[in-house]
């Protein structure tokens, strides 16, 4: 088998590269397409073990998982939401309708969700590397979030990362300690299908920016087209990169 | 071939997932083992457009890579880390030789160095999920770095992640326009092998935390060991996830 072979001498097959770009390409912010179907532990096992193999500042390993089964938790969380949905409404016109169409969370629908978290005065590491930049502890959490996404997305496990929460309450109401900081609130679940593009993109709500906009050589103002053009042939977004 | 079958339904296939958690595992922040070759621009193409898909909030994609491959101008980076790395040593006895003796850059061995930043004011996205949680925009470009990283694996490219830095000096050297927040240094390139745990932990640096000491229930008091055992069987940190 291809796998077993390139596992030794450390190499990527390029069946296996297909893979980890197609979960990368693949992969959603899922906000309305969440069943109710439990989650096995061996599966919550395995992408919770993915997120706590992300690369942390010293190794410092400095973030925690709140799992939020409870549903009268939840509903305390959801009420929050949909108080800050309304005064995060800041919309007029066409985007007013828009925003208030669009399903943001899904933190009732999911049967789980996750609430991840970084000890910024954890001893792990021993301060290697953030004395020159002391937000690497919260960078390495976020590292650990996007390894969780990803791991999921394997799984057939929809996430969503709800970002319009007052991160303060969502700290009492889990009795989280007051030095330790929470960074992230996610749904998480089966879904009934994955969306072929972002919801932003499909609603209308932003585009997709080409990657040749967002490339620069050696100096910030030397946007260097022709090699920029060069090296976004092929990278055309599309989930066919070999 | 089972990656097609799969494509079609959106499932991941048993190898498609072993593949993922593979890279996951096998991920390694390299610092001293890069190799002169250059990289393919088809390869760097790949890599940059995996970080170009992921998160952002509001579809912001806050990020812009800065490609360096100037050896002047890796030069002067690497004289201020070594100035740096001088002054964060503030460690003593045994744990001062281990921070005298490691090995923490290859910024002038890596061919391929890649500064990662975040446009704070970028309108796109129209603020959504920023007005409650003005962190989000830095956390999807950290997310758009964990992706790179990732797919650098996955193409058998070391990267190593330099935060002893003064990333306003980086701005400087880069001649990054003050309103653009640096997020990231990075060293890239293809190396001579990978290392079977990080560096950290092999030269007794730091020590990997068990999953089980991360993990709480619906209140950060509340540890369910029980639970937490369910979960963590099988997640033993081994890259053997199915």
């Amino acid at each position: 088998m291809a796998v077993m072979q390139n596992a030794s001498d450390k190499h990527f097959s390029a069946e296996e590269r297909h893979a980890i770009y197609r979960v990368i390409h693949e992969r959603r912010d899922v906000r309305s397409q969440f069943l109710p179907d439990p989650i096995p532990d061996e599966v919550l096992g395995r992408i919770l073990d993915a997120a706590h193999h992300a690369p942390s500042v010293g190794f410092m390993q400095p973030w925690d998982f709140v799992l939020i089964e409870s549903t009268a938790v939840r509903a305390k969380i959801h009420m929050h939401f949909e108080q800050m949905k309304e005064r995060a409404n800041i919309y007029e016109g066409e985007r007013r309708n828009l925003y208030n169409s669009s399903k943001l969370a899904g933190i009732l629908e999911a049967p789980l969700n996750i609430c991840i978290t970084c000890d910024r005065a954890r001893a792990k590491g021993h301060g290697l590397g953030r004395q020159s930049d002391p937000m690497t502890d919260i960078y390495s959490t976020v590292c650990a979030i996007q390894n969780l996404w990803l791991a999921a997305r394997a799984e057939s496990l929809g996430v969503g990362w709800v970002s319009i929460l007052d991160l303060d309450v969502v700290k009492k109401i889990l009795d989280i300690p007051a030095h330790i900081h929470v960074v992230a609130y996610l749904c998480v679940g089966y879904v009934s299908e994955f969306q072929n593009r972002p919801d932003l993109e499909a609603t209308g709500w932003e585009t997709r920016e080409a990657l040749a906009n967002s490339l620069h050589f050696d100096n910030w103002s030397n946007r260097n087209q022709l090699r920029s053009a060069a090296i976004c042939t092929g990278a055309d977004g599309s989930s066919k990169p070999l």
